[in-house]
C-alpha cells in the first residue's frame, strides 16, 4: 500500500476542520499550545516509517503514558493488579467520583485517571522513591521509542501538581477505602510526571510496535510483555481508550487506541503497524478532533479495522 | 479447520464446570430450566452448520433479542435513534436508574435495558399497536433464522410483565424526561414479548450471518441492513454485549458477541460464521459461565479472534 | 393579640412580591389558576377564626395532603410504617431516583413524595379498593376541618395520572426493593386524587387544629392522634416540610409547617392556633414565595417561633 | 425544678444501656477510651451549674467544635458565607461525595464534613497561618466557656491528619470546584486541630449559653453573635446536628443539639440553659447512645422542649 499517499491525502482533507475543537486549558503550559499542528506516522513492524506534518515535534503525551505505565505494573504484579483495578469500560466524565464511592474505592478500568493512579501506586512498590520510579517509567518508554532523548516538560508536570485537586480527591478517596498503598500526593507527583513525558508522533508510533507484535518488539526482539498482556491491554485500549467516545472510536475507526488531552492518539494494527496522530484541538470528549478523523480516514482508506 | 472435533473437544472440557453458576431466578419461568444443558452451533456464511449438544433445544432469547431489535430500529430511523440512546459502554448494575436520571434520561447504549426499551418505542412509532410492533420483530427474527416456526413462551413473557417493576422504573424515567413516545407499560409488553422468544442455537447461529456478512444475508443475498449499521452494531456488540464483563469478554474471547439470562450468547466472527452457545447456568455478571468459557475455548483453539 | 391588625399589615407588606415567583406549570389544571392571589387565615384553639384576602377560594392541597394521609397510616399501623419510610430530612430534587436506589427502595421520609406513596401503599392495606381508601381519607379531611363540602377537583387528579411519570418511576422502583404492597398504578391512583383535593385557608386553618393541640381536636374533643404521634408528625413538618427550603423555614419562620406546589402552605404554633396561607406563585424550591415570607412575617410580629 | 434530682433519675436509667453502643475506632486515640463513662451537666443563665458522673472529665469534642467555628466564620464573613455552604439538612454517610459532586462543591451544611472544612477555609482569610486561625478558634472555646485551661490533644490531631484521607478527598473535590481558598491541606490541619480539642461537660454546658441567649454570653453580658445569626445556628442545630438520625433527636429530644464521634452531645433550651452529655459509646448513627437517651429523659422528666 502507498502509505505516504495516503498520509497526504488525510493532510488534505483534515485541513477543513482547524478551529473546530479547542485546546486543553486547564493548565496554561497546554493552553498556550499552537492549535493549528497536525502531524501523522507510522512505523511498519520491520521499522520502517511513514509521516506527514510536524512528525518530530514533541507534544505532551499525557493519558497515552497510562498504556505504558499499565505494562510495567503488570510485569510487576501480573494479575494481581486486577484487585485494585479493573477492565471494564466505564463513562468518565460521570464515574469519576460518584463511581469510584459506589464501588468501594476500586476504578472501573487503568485508563481512567482513578486507575492510572492506582497503576502507578502498584509501580511505586520496591522503589525507594517517586523519582526512581519515574525513572523506571522514563527508561522503558526511551526504549520502546528507541531514543534516550525523551525526557519530560518540568512546566507541564509542575503545574499538573498544582492544579490536579480532583485527582488528588481520587486518590486520598481510594486511600480512605485502602486502595492505594502510598500517600496520594506521592502517588500524583509520580502520575503528573509521567503525564508530562513529551514525544513526537514517530517515536510514539515506533513506541506502540511492541503491542502490534504480541508484547516483543520486533525489532530489538526483546520481549516486553507477555503475549497475553498485550491483548490484555489492546482489548483496553479498544473498549476504553477514548473516555466517553470509546464506543465511537471503536464503530468509526475500529482499532485499539489511546488518546490524551495533550492532542496525541495512539493506535495499533495488530501485527502490521503502530500509529501516531498529533492535532491539539479537541473535540467535546476530549479527544483530538483532527486525530480521530484522520485516523478513521486512515482506516477506511486502507480497509485497516478489526471489524 | 475441523469445526466438529473442536466442538466436540469444547464439550469435554466444559464439563467440569457444571454446577459452578446459577440459572436466573428472578422469574418462575426461567428458574425451573435444567441447569445441566450444554448446546454450541456454528453456521458458516454458505450455510454450513456444525453443532454439538442439545442444539435443537428451544431456550429464552432474553436480551440476544435486543440486536434484534436493534436492527430493525436502525432500519426505520437511521441516526436519528442515537438521539434518543448512546453508543458508549456503561457498567450495567450500576448505572441502571442513578446514570440515567444523571443524564437525563439519555440511555448509554442499546443493549442495557433501558436503551433497549427505548429501541422498542422506537419500533412502535408508525405501528397501531404493540402486537404489530411484535409481529414485526418476530418475521425479522423468523426470516434470518429461515424459520417460521419461531415464536415466543407466553409464561415467560406474562410472568416478566408481573415482576418487571425495574423495568417499569426505567421506562417511567426515560417516559418523565420525553424520552419516550408512548406509555410506558405499551413498551414493555412490546419489550418483554420480544424477550420471551424462544430459539434453539441452531437457528440463532444461522440468525447471525447478516451481520457475519456486513448486514447482507449471505444465503438469501437480501439486504438486511446497510454494512455501515451492521459494523455499529457489531462494535456495540463488542464493547456493550456482556454487562459488566463486556471488558472481560472482549478480552477473553475477542469476538463481539451478545448474552441474555437464559443462558444464550451469540458472536460472529466478520467474514466466517455466526456462533451460539446455550447453557443455562450464569456466572455473577449474569452471562453463561460455561457459554463464556466455549468461546473463550473456541477462539483459542480456531485462532479466530480480532485481536 | 390583634391578630386582625397583624394579618392586614402582612398583606400590605407582601404586595410588592407578587410576580417574583413562578405558578406550577407541570399540569394545564395549575397551570391557568390566577397568579395574583393571596389569603392567609388562622385558627384559635376555640375556633375563632382571622382571615384576609381569598379565604373561601378553594385551591389544590397537593402535598399538604400528605400529613393527614400520615395520620391516618400511622393509626392504622403504628411504627411499623416506619420499616417501610424513614423520617430523616432529604434534599428533594437530589434524592430522588438516586437516593431511592442507594437505599434500596426505603424512602428518607414521609413528605417526599417517594414517602408519601409508600404512606398511601399502607392505608391500601385492608381496603377492598382505590376508591375505598381515598374516602376514608377525604372523610378524614372533612372531620378534621369541620366541613363536609370538601372535594376534589378531577381535572387535577386526572392530569397528574396522566402526567405523573416520575411518580410512577418512583413506585415501580420501590416495588422492585418491595417496598410496595399494591401495583404501582393502583398506589398512584390514590395518591393523586389525595393531591387533588381543594380546600380554603379557612378550612386548611382548622384542619391543623389537631396537631397544635397533641393529636386531639380541641374543638370535638376527639382524640385523633395518639399526642406523641402529633409531635411526631410536627417534628417532621419542621425538619422536612418544605423540600430543599425545609431548613431555610425552620429558620425563617421557625414553625412546623408544610407546603404544597397549589401554593398553600400550612403550619402551627403548639397549643396556640394553625395557620394557612395561599399564593400560587412558586419560589425556586416549589414554596410558594408569599406565603413563605407572610409566615416569616407572622413569627416575626407576633414572637410566635419555637425558637 | 430539681435538676439535681433529675440527672440523678436519668443516671440510674440508662445504667443498663452501657455495652449496647461501641467507642469510635477509626483512630487509636479515640478506640483506647475507657466505653464505661457517663457525665451531664447543665449551666443556668446565671451560671448555676448541675452535674452527674464525670463532669471533669475532658473528652474529644470532635464535631461539636463546629458549632464554635461557624460562629467565628458567621461573624467574620456574614451571610457570604452561605455561598459556600448551605442550610439544608443531609444525610450524612450517602451525601459524602457523591452529593458534593452533583451539587459542584457546595455542601449542604456547617455540621457535614464537607461544610466544616468550609466554614475553617473560611476562617484561614486574612489569617498568616493555620496555627494563628486555630489560636483564634480556642480562643474563642476559652472565652465561652470561661476557662483557659482548654486545651488540645495533640495525638488526636496528628491521628486524625495520618487518617483522614476521606476528608482529603472531601476538601480536595471542593477545592477542584474552586469552593476553597486554601490548600486541602492547610485547611485539614486547621480542621483536624479544631476537632482534637479536649473539653468536659461542665465547660460544653456553659459554653453554650451564648447561643440560648439569643447570642449574648449572660453572664459576661458580651455579645457574640448577632442574635438572628444565634437563631440560625440553633435552626442548623435542629435539623442537621446529628448526622443521619437528626429527625430522630428532633423528635425524641426536641432541642437544638449537636453530637461529636467523641461521645458528647451540646444541646440548649432556648432562653433557658446550656446542656452537655458524654457517654463514649456510639449507635450506628454515630451519636452518643447513652447521651442521645439521657437527653430523651431529661426532656421528657422536664418538659422543655421546643415542640
Amino acid at each position: 500500500m502507498n502509505y505516504q499517499k495516503i498520509l497526504k491525502e488525510i493532510e488534505q482533507e483534515i485541513t477543513p476542520l482547524f478551529g473546530q475543537g479547542k485546546v486543553a486549558n486547564y493548565i496554561p503550559a497546554l493552553a498556550e499550545v499552537n492549535p493549528r499542528q497536525f502531524a501523522m506516522s507510522i512505523t511498519l513492524l520491520d521499522g520502517t516509517q511513514y509521516g506527514i506534518g510536524n512528525i518530530d515535534t514533541n507534544f505532551s503525551i499525557q493519558s497515552i503514558s497510562k498504556v505504558f505505565s499499565l505494562t510495567l505494573a503488570l510485569e510487576a504484579h501480573g494479575s494481581k493488579l486486577y484487585e485494585h483495578v479493573g477492565v471494564e469500560p466505564s463513562g468518565d466524565p460521570f464515574n469519576s467520583l460518584i463511581q469510584l464511592e459506589y464501588e468501594n474505592g476500586i476504578p472501573r478500568n487503568p485508563f481512567i485517571n482513578a486507575g492510572a493512579i492506582v497503576v502507578v501506586d502498584a509501580l511505586l512498590n520496591g522503589n525507594s522513591s517517586s523519582e526512581m520510579t519515574f525513572e523506571k517509567i522514563l527508561a522503558f518508554v526511551r526504549k520502546i521509542a528507541n531514543d534516550d532523548s525523551i525526557t519530560i516538560d518540568p512546566e507541564v508536570a509542575d503545574s499538573e501538581m498544582t492544579n490536579g485537586y480532583r485527582n488528588l480527591a481520587l486518590a486520598s478517596l481510594m486511600k480512605s477505602f485502602q486502595n492505594l498503598y502510598h500517600h496520594p500526593i506521592t502517588v500524583l507527583q509520580t502520575y503528573f510526571k509521567q503525564c508530562a513525558i513529551t514525544m513526537t508522533t514517530a517515536q510514539l508510533s515506533r513506541a506502540m510496535l511492541y503491542l502490534t507484535n504480541a508484547g516483543t518488539d520486533p525489532i530489538s526482539n526483546e520481549k516486553l510483555t507477555a503475549s497475553h498482556r498485550a491483548k490484555r491491554i489492546n482489548a483496553i485500549m479498544l473498549t476504553c481508550g477514548h473516555y466517553d467516545a470509546s464506543g465511537d472510536f471503536a464503530f468509526n475507526v475500529g482499532l485499539p487506541g489511546k488518546s490524551g488531552v495533550g492532542g496525541g492518539i495512539v493506535a495499533i494494527v495488530p501485527g502490521v503497524m503502530g500509529i501516531c496522530v498529533y492535532a491539539p484541538e479537541l473535540n467535546s470528549s476530549g479527544n483530538s478532533l483532527i486525530g480521530t478523523k484522520a485516523l478513521e480516514l486512515f482506516t477506511t482508506k486502507t480497509g485497516l479495522s478489526i471489524f
